[in-house]
């Protein structure tokens, strides 16, 4: 029987397969006496063997996918493997205690991650061992127990993944040539695995409640990541349907892929800019192949993150250099440190807080360690010169939070032209708005800065005082809400009138229902996932922008998200298909 | 040598007492033999017997301050002490092991807290007794090593309380006879222990980061709760100074207390209400006391956090009475229940949440748990026949929440009435204004509610992106910051331009840089702690309201926080006093 689930549409395209589940399995076993020891330490060795031909394609897959270095945790799985000193106590606790090999490995392992949990306080590298340990025990207890511990890298044919949640180290391994969607229980659409889906330009679904439950292992799933909507086992005709939307998108992105080399421009002639978000310069193939005219944000975490101390001047301006060059002169914004939040960094401790979202994070971190903050400036200076750069500081508040950031950069600029380094003459200072209070006061804001880039996900989510992580409070995400489309209005309208461009880097800027309403209120600069920018070029190209303005004013004069959505829908009908 | 210590001004008045400091000492010791067991055994009977008298005193002057069932507590410490089993264990470990009484309580006592703890997960009981094994066992080893382990139910003379911080059962036991004022390291204007410090009316100065290592145990300390300014062993001249102080500030409040009976009116004559803040009924005496208008904000919380269980109908129906009749007819607004965020409930276990403050709490409750809402709001309807009772709803983000709190107030309405319960016709439906996404829209929300009442607490925070609780970002928890002034000017017009009340229920409403500038904006009524009434109610009649909205005017056109104190204390130079 064929059954229809529904979730968030989350990346576009459609998909037919089979159903792949990454789902943990149930590793509970009884502990019983064995009497034939011999073929106990068997049945062990047999799993370790297939336990390390697991992590072999594993670590090839994710060497592969995320670079050597991330892949080194799988060697250290494979060292655990490999240990005598460990498969030793197993066999000896099989003999000894004449028990299962399940029981004789689960006490073991439990005995070692005790051990370096204990000297974890004093050496942190002592809990990754722990860890490892955990991760290996799992493994080797499937194969014991025969069920099988699901792992993207393992696929080898064309699936629909259908899992509670996707990880980065799941998405990361995602392999486009036979993982054709994936579905899941939870997340929104502005979550890491929609986002990923995007940027792979993988069909999915996210946000079912259901997708694990409803799907078995093996089941023909039909998906269709624009509207949200998923078959289990169709039937012929379902499945006819959903071939025929496939054809229908597929030649849509044909028509998309000849706008790359064309310009941003509305049916009334009215020129804009479209971008690309980034994290590395990994990404800059999907940029170009994109036809981004600018970088519009270049979150600089990763260089934080992918690091084990904090990363050197060099480091930081090879990264930049590579990204300004990269893009040939286009605009390429910078945003300075954003960490805090919900992202840590090892080797720099935060304060545990009740509220990390509106907590030590990003700039306010950035004014207070003025030692990183320096370093981040000294190595954008140095790079400014090999193309246009824009720098902006995140989570801005007050305007002497802007004024103390730009003295530090005005003052090390100083310092290097002092001592001889070209700087270049041009570079744009300006800020995110995500914090309402800088919303609300742009027009003082805006006679300070170059320019402005709205942060939708961080703004939407004070706004509405709603975690955008938090399932609870999920329905309170809401883009469209009037009260956000003003808050962007009253920045826009703030930056014209003081000749200062307003550009906008959150998922909203791609999203086809806003986008509408942006061009209406004049945003000069939309920075989404490179691969939105092809659809938002097409769409742009139909609209008209004086008829867009007064969708715009008739929209901020609405009262609830739901109206706004309506009224975008009836205005444009085209956008429903 | 005197020595200035500056802080947060917290709460008016002056003090000139001894320190007393209310620090845990340091209850470390060294394990040893001993040669005579019985003498040691003896020790630890009169540390028992020292410890049991504590804890009487303590009950007794908890039961006084927070009632008998908050006393309880010690009674369960009390019977720890006298449990012939656990001082038998103790004593039995002395002997055995010919150690100290010290190594013995600890070892013995830890082993009990092992034992209940890994009961705990099946029994909560458990963690509480463990708990108080743990209470107890301080206090019997302080008596030990003859240090003292302070606690403000034990002042028996004049003092000034020098803390880290003040937690809520602290204030609890303040005796005004005795505690004069304090001083803390930590919290700012708007934390539990200020407020508490203003409605028991005790000076006090918060966040001076360093009292507890500045002051020495006994000093004279001298305090001045409207400056902030507290000095560490006062010289001759500094202790005058400081007493004229008093006697002025002593003055200013005699004439204050002739305000009690007096309309609050501008110099002008505008007539403004002034209301208070509630908690419980029990507050009642002191806004009578300090002539309140009406009741604010009654928060509802503690009936639900002061109970075993969910309060029944009947319960709440008391309490809304109580208050209703207390009143005698003024208006009394009762804002539903605003658990969540960070107030927890043990009988309504709340998933774990990354920031609370941006999650499942207040009105996303009741809008899921209908039951609990449904139960408050007929609790509340037959309650309103004793008064003039209005309603309103915390933490609404948009209009659909309203309309379906509402709903549900209707429907039960009509039940009752179908009942034949009596219920008052004339019942007001209102809202909070504390996410900005409310302020932003207000003038769409105006034409549904009643009456607007602005939380500044909340919506300050979520403005400014910042949590008032978090020492890190407590720069940034900004009242006068123009895009606050901003918001709230809009929420005032929008509700005057529909014909309803705008009112204010947080902090700011009865702070003196903030009233004049909301005078001139025009807000109706101003709800603040019943202490702040009388002061406000002085400011008030000083002020031109005409001369106000000029200045409300200026403010919101600057662009920092500074700038309009700067501004008001410039238009007003009779505030610097």
């Amino acid at each position: 029987m064929s059954k229809e689930i529904k979730g968030i549409a989350a990346s576009n395209g459609v998909a037919i397969a089979k159903a792949y589940k990454l789902v943990d399995p149930d590793l509970s076993f009884e502990t019983v006496k064995v009497d034939d020891i011999s073929a106990e330490k068997d049945r062990l060795q047999a799993a370790f063997l297939t336990s390390k031909a697991d992590l072999e394609t594993i670590k090839a897959k994710a060497a592969e996918a995320m670079g050597q270095e991330e892949a080194e945790v799988f060697t250290a799985h494979i060292m655990v493997l490999e240990d005598p000193e460990f498969t030793g106590a197993i066999e000896e606790k099989i003999t000894t205690d004449q028990v299962n090999a399940e029981a004789a490995l689960q006490a073991t392992a439990d005995g070692y991650v005790a051990l370096f949990e204990g000297m974890a306080a004093d050496n942190p590298y002592m809990a990754e061992r722990a860890a490892d340990i955990r991760d290996v025990t799992k493994r080797v207890l499937s194969h014991l127990l025969k069920r099988t511990l699901p792992n993207p890298a393992l696929i080898d044919e064309e699936v629909v993944i259908v899992a509670h949640d996707m990880t980065p180290s799941d998405t990361a391994q995602l392999d486009r040539r036979y993982v054709k969607g994936f579905i899941t229980d939870v997340g929104g659409r502005t979550a890491h695995a929609a986002i990923m889906a995007r940027t792979l330009e993988i069909p999915a679904i996210v946000g079912t409640e259901k997708a694990t439950t409803e799907i078995a292992e093996g089941d023909l799933v039909a998906l269709d990541g624009m509207t949200g909507l998923a078959i289990d086992q169709p039937n012929q005709e379902e499945v006819a349907a959903y071939q025929a939307k496939q054809t229908a998108f597929l030649e849509k992105k044909a028509a998309w892929a000849k706008l790359r080399d064309e310009p941003s421009v509305s049916a009334d002639g009215k020129v804009f800019t479209t971008a690309a978000n980034i994290g590395t310069p990994k990404d800059l193939p999907g940029v170009i192949e994109n036809g981004a005219e600018a970088i519009g944000l270049y979150r600089t975490e990763f260089l934080y993150m992918d690091s084990a101390e904090l990363p050197t001047e060099e480091e930081q301006f090879k990264a930049y250099k590579e990204v300004l060059e990269g893009m040939q002169g286009k605009p390429v914004t910078v945003r300075t440190m954003d960490i805090g939040g919900d992202k840590d960094l090892p080797y720099l401790p935060l304060p545990h807080e009740e509220n990390p979202f509106l907590g030590y994070r990003a700039i306010r971190i950035s004014l207070e360690r003025t030692d990183i903050f320096r370093t981040q400036i000294r190595a954008l200076l140095r790079a400014s010169v090999y193309g246009d750069l824009w720098i902006m500081f995140p989570m801005i508040a007050t305007l002497p939070e802007f004024k103390a950031a730009r003295d530090i950069f005005n003052d090390e600029r100083a310092k290097m032209q002092t001592e001889g380094i070209p700087v270049a003459d041009d570079i744009k200072l300006g800020m995110m708005i995500e914090i309402p209070a800088a919303a609300i006061l742009a027009d003082q804001f805006a006679k300070e800065v170059d320019f402005f880039s709205i942060g939708t996900n961080d703004l939407i989510a004070y706004t509405m005082a709603a975690d955008r992580g938090n399932d609870k409070v999920a329905y309170l995400y809401q883009p469209y809400n009037p009260s956000i489309l003003r808050l962007i209005k009253f920045v826009i309208d703030a930056a014209h009138k003081e000749g200062k461009v307003a550009a906008m880097c959150g998922e909203m800027a791609g999203d086809p229902i806003a986008l509408p309403i942006l061009m209406g209120m004049g945003l000069d600069e939309f920075s989404m996932s490179a691969t939105s920018i092809l659809p938002a070029r097409a769409l742009m190209k139909q609209l008209d922008t004086k008829q867009m303005a007064d969708l715009a004013q008739a929209a901020v004069n609405l009262s609830t998200n739901d109206e706004v959505i309506d009224l975008v829908k009836q205005t444009l009908p085209e956008l429903g298909d």
